[in-house]
């Protein structure tokens, strides 16, 4: 596991995450295999180089690679920890791109008696499309990417994980998977909920009058605000059933927040208000500095 | 007014948008004359074409438009028409581009005793930035623009103020002020609270340790969603204040649908959730389809 340049990683799946991680790794040091259910994704991820090669059956990747990326959609990911893990080379390791964690380690237990080890991954990169078609090779640069070792995961076996995702222009930090539920249910999942409940509100109108000047009130606001609202209905029904109670916190700390804004139009105090939004004004902006810091 | 070349349009008020619609008119049938408080800012705006011409007075420059755009913070604009309501021509007609329209008509029957005509104006576009170095000449392409005619608005000035937004790229609609400022709480001014809300729900951690983590686990989904949390606290404030109860029916309008995905996720009712997001999403994407129907 030393020496990349021998490492042969096999991508599971070839969604947006999957095909574009592939081409990512394009040109790198690593050896790019993988399989996906559809031929015609298969042909076409050897022809436009998004993998090196591909083979009609998943049991052979799985048994030639030292590193498997599993990148499917989360109870998929579940599901094939448990069905294949007599498939997995021995002494390899295997990794995921799924938005929760904990369900992934428990399901990994699987692998042991087979000495595969797991290591789980959470690219925090993505766009509100699926599918190969809108894989790109820039989608994971400058993305963090968080790291769940399982609880006797080899040093080695993190470290080639983190060597990975670091190669497509990552940064990695490792994370236990509890608290990566928790975090990713405050930064990603509750957006979901949040978008898609404002684009209803705005746009569900009871007449079609009424909708088509909605839709004309609409601007560069509500585009970006909303954007994730355009997301996989299953996909996201998938997470967010996976992590439901950390989604019911991060709700009330939205809750929170947006319950004081109430209570300062209510009571008419806009001091408040404007004070409280430049507080959120100078978070967000200090984050926006933290990503262009992190670009140089 | 027929002749729109030899029509004299002032823009008071050197803005994100006043800025940005003097550079959107370069070339067109308008003579671009105009005023802003910052002497440096009006030489800028000759220098770099953003106006044909600049007075150092405004009641000059007030004196000789055949069509003022007050370009302002809306209680400016408020403002401007009550101060200075003697000092337009008699028989022009003076709009703005204020993000509410039932105090800003209000404000405008202190045109009225000297024969000036007032029609609200509303272009649906702006930034999270502000000040004349964010401006740029296609901020207002393929905007929508609401116009509310004052109720006796001669339709000649009614329709030179749609001229003028339609020769930068836009399309007009017509709408009563009360129609226009219960849209736009829906469509524009909840939109700002929700964003801000999760800005603070997530970004406010109790500690250096836990912000970190969170800046790290925020990407291109918290980006775009919390965008418009980097706009001007002030203006914002400004706003929201100025249609205050309409801004907190828009409110109960989000809760209702939040509300709703909060008890399915509860319930662990996950095929309604399904149902209701695959709806947002269809509703979304049938309006970037209208947006870029309109582009063509």
């Amino acid at each position: 596991m030393d020496q990349p340049r021998n490492t042969v990683v096999a991508i599971i799946g070839l969604g947006l995450l999957g095909a574009s991680l592939g081409m990512a790794l394009r040109g790198g040091a690593f050896r790019r295999t993988g399989w996906t259910r559809r031929e015609s994704i298969r042909r076409w991820a050897v022809d436009c180089d998004v993998l090196d090669e591909c083979e009609d059956s998943l049991e052979e990747v799985l048994g030639k690679a030292d590193l498997t990326i599993l990148a499917l959609p989360l109870p998929e990911i579940e599901r094939y920890l448990k069905e294949y893990a007599h498939c997995f080379r021995p002494g390899s390791v295997v990794s995921d791109i799924g938005s929760c964690k904990s369900g992934v380690m428990r399901a990994a237990e699987a692998l042991k008696p087979f000495g595969v080890h797991f290591v789980g991954g959470h690219p925090m990169a993505g766009t509100e499309k699926s599918g190969p078609e809108s894989a790109f090779p820039t989608l994971y640069r400058n993305a963090d990417v968080f790291v769940c070792p399982g609880g006797d995961s080899p040093e080695e076996a993190v470290e080639l994980v983190e060597r990975l995702w670091r190669s497509v222009g990552t940064k990695t930090s490792r994370i236990s998977a509890e608290r990566h539920d928790d975090l990713v249910a405050h930064t990603s999942h509750v957006l979901h909920i949040l978008a898609s409940a404002l684009a209803l509100s705005i746009l569900d109108a009871p007449d079609e009058e009424l909708r088509l000047e909605r839709f004309r009130g609409c601007a560069t606001g509500f585009r970006d605000t909303s954007r994730i609202a355009s997301s996989s209905p299953l996909m996201w029904r998938e997470i967010i059933e996976n992590n439901r109670d950390a989604v019911l916190v991060a709700m009330r700390d939205f809750d929170r927040r947006y319950e004081a804004y109430r209570r300062m139009i209510e009571a008419g105090d806009f001091d408040s208000f404007e004070r409280e939004f430049a507080h959120g004004k100078l978070l967000r902006d200090s984050w926006l500095e933290y990503k262009s810091r992190k670009r140089e």
